[in-house]
């Protein structure tokens, strides 16, 4: 089934231990798309300046995105630049440039109103709100935030909250948005805001989805996927997104939504993550194979599964 | 099968958000200990000074712990203050008084010498080494070291290493003993000084063992268990002890050494580690029973197991 991401469309600027790059593709959406693409059709809304070239479009057509949703805008496309020079697992923001970002008011082509999943990637709540008011006919949504909105806009977040069924973000954030140190009862208070399910993303420990009591039919109970020590993380850029891609791209080309589809899909999550930070920007994620994936899949319940 | 355990016996005072105790018995030997206790016969050899009472020595007692290698000399018993006020994954120490054990001497009592496994809790690693090689036919050496002696005694470390079968140690000290920021690396480095495993203990993440190459007459995957996401984490000091303890008594209670039997273990050791930090000191860890330590087996394997 389909799913509609809308999000960011950007050009990064990425220093590492392991070498740097200039302006390359990247944008929560773009990683989003590309890892969700090796399950389910995807659809992009985002907004690009004209630098963004149709080698750049190809990138995702090549993985049967649908990209009639990218709205070309004349200016520069959003740029960001950052280091993990000291920290892989924390970017060091050198720059970020909004450029066309800025004023971005996300349209949803009408071909794509009959999209059955939609993920709202990290942009300010109130478009988050509006987007997931008209895609009203959607059978989950997903969603991701940010300290800047947790800190910033902390009304217009807990809004879009109560319109997401699984919230996707990592430990800071979640201790942050609850306000409460203890991560377990951190995730309950999250829950009380709205959404369904929350995936607590860890980094290089792997995430965890807490369910609300009674969420999807299902008990309460916790479950935990692993990430996979990887010998070396080239670049951690787009690693949440791919998670998220991953994720919610599983959950879609299943038929149903229960307690295996969801646990299944925290494994592809990681599997998606695992890989993209294999190589600079999305390159990992441009020539994968469902059969590397599920290989993957499989090392990662080998990681984790008693005998 | 027995297993001897040589470390630090404490009397320890505790400030946490859950609130404070005063000399509580503590110490790496004590809850590791009590927490073997649970799967196999366990033997201690450890100092204490003449303020160890009679009750102090029913509480390993009443677990079936072999006391008579607890050496009483004149004195106070070692006495640690910490506080995790601000973070429950790591203690600020108020104070260490050594008092006995600055001049611990470990001696094995000769009904010993038939002990089948071993485990070489945090002390001078030149001590480590002396108990490994006077208890020569053991099965299965564990052990465990810390920053201190990484960084004053590297050379008396390496030493020891070379004798451990299993080390049990925490991300920052395994990046620390190795020298390498990459886990994945650091283990691998930390294999060659020795090990022919590893177990890197994530706190609320985890734990990851790693093997060296056909160690154990196995392959080489490293494998991952989960901790518990707990909603009160009372009193984290002996988290660590109690899962080698977990881990180490489950290797004992069991015929033979091979993946399985390392993966359970693995998951017994975050079992144990999760009912230590209920409760304050070793209080938890006095009066559970074997089924209930099952039933948290079960919920581990639960919290990651695809069906």
């Amino acid at each position: 089934m389909s799913i509609l991401v809308v999000g960011s469309v950007a050009f990064d600027t990425i220093a590492t231990p392991s070498g740097r790059v200039k302006d390359i593709l990247g944008g929560a959406a773009t990683y989003f798309a590309l890892a969700a693409s090796y399950f389910t059709q995807v659809r992009m809304v985002a907004v690009v300046g004209d630098d963004f070239t149709p080698e750049h479009e190809a990138v995702l057509k090549n993985r049967g995105v649908d990209t009639r949703g990218i709205e070309r805008t004349a200016g520069k496309t959003f740029r960001w630049g950052g280091q993990y020079l000291d920290n892989l697992n924390e970017a060091k923001t050198d720059f970020t440039e909004l450029n066309v970002f800025e004023k971005f008011q996300p349209r949803i082509p009408r071909e794509y109103s009959d999209s059955h999943f939609l993920f709202l990637a990290n942009i300010h709540p109130t478009l988050q709100k509006a987007v997931r008011l008209e895609m009203d006919g959607v059978r989950l949504t997903g969603g991701d935030t940010m300290n800047y909105w947790i800190n910033g806009t902390p009304k217009e977040l807990a809004e879009t909250l109560k319109l997401v069924n699984v919230l996707l973000i990592n430990d800071v954030e979640t201790k942050m948005l609850a306000a409460e140190e203890n991560l377990l009862r951190a995730a309950n208070k999250v829950l009380a805001m709205g959404p369904q399910a929350l995936v607590v993303k860890h980094g290089e420990y792997g995430a965890t989805i807490f369910f609300r009591e009674g969420a999807f039919g299902i008990g309460s109970h916790p479950f935990r996927a692993p990430a996979l020590p990887i010998d070396e993380v080239k670049d951690p850029t787009g690693a949440g997104d791919s998670f998220a891609g991953g994720f919610m791209g599983y959950i879609a080309s299943q038929g149903e939504i229960n307690r295996e589809v969801l646990k299944r899909a925290l494994f592809y999550g990681g599997v998606m993550g695992s890989f993209a930070v294999e190589l600079f920007g999305t390159e990992r994620l441009q020539n994968l194979s469902r059969e590397e994936i599920d290989a993957r899949f499989q090392v990662f319940r080998e990681l984790t599964h008693l005998g």
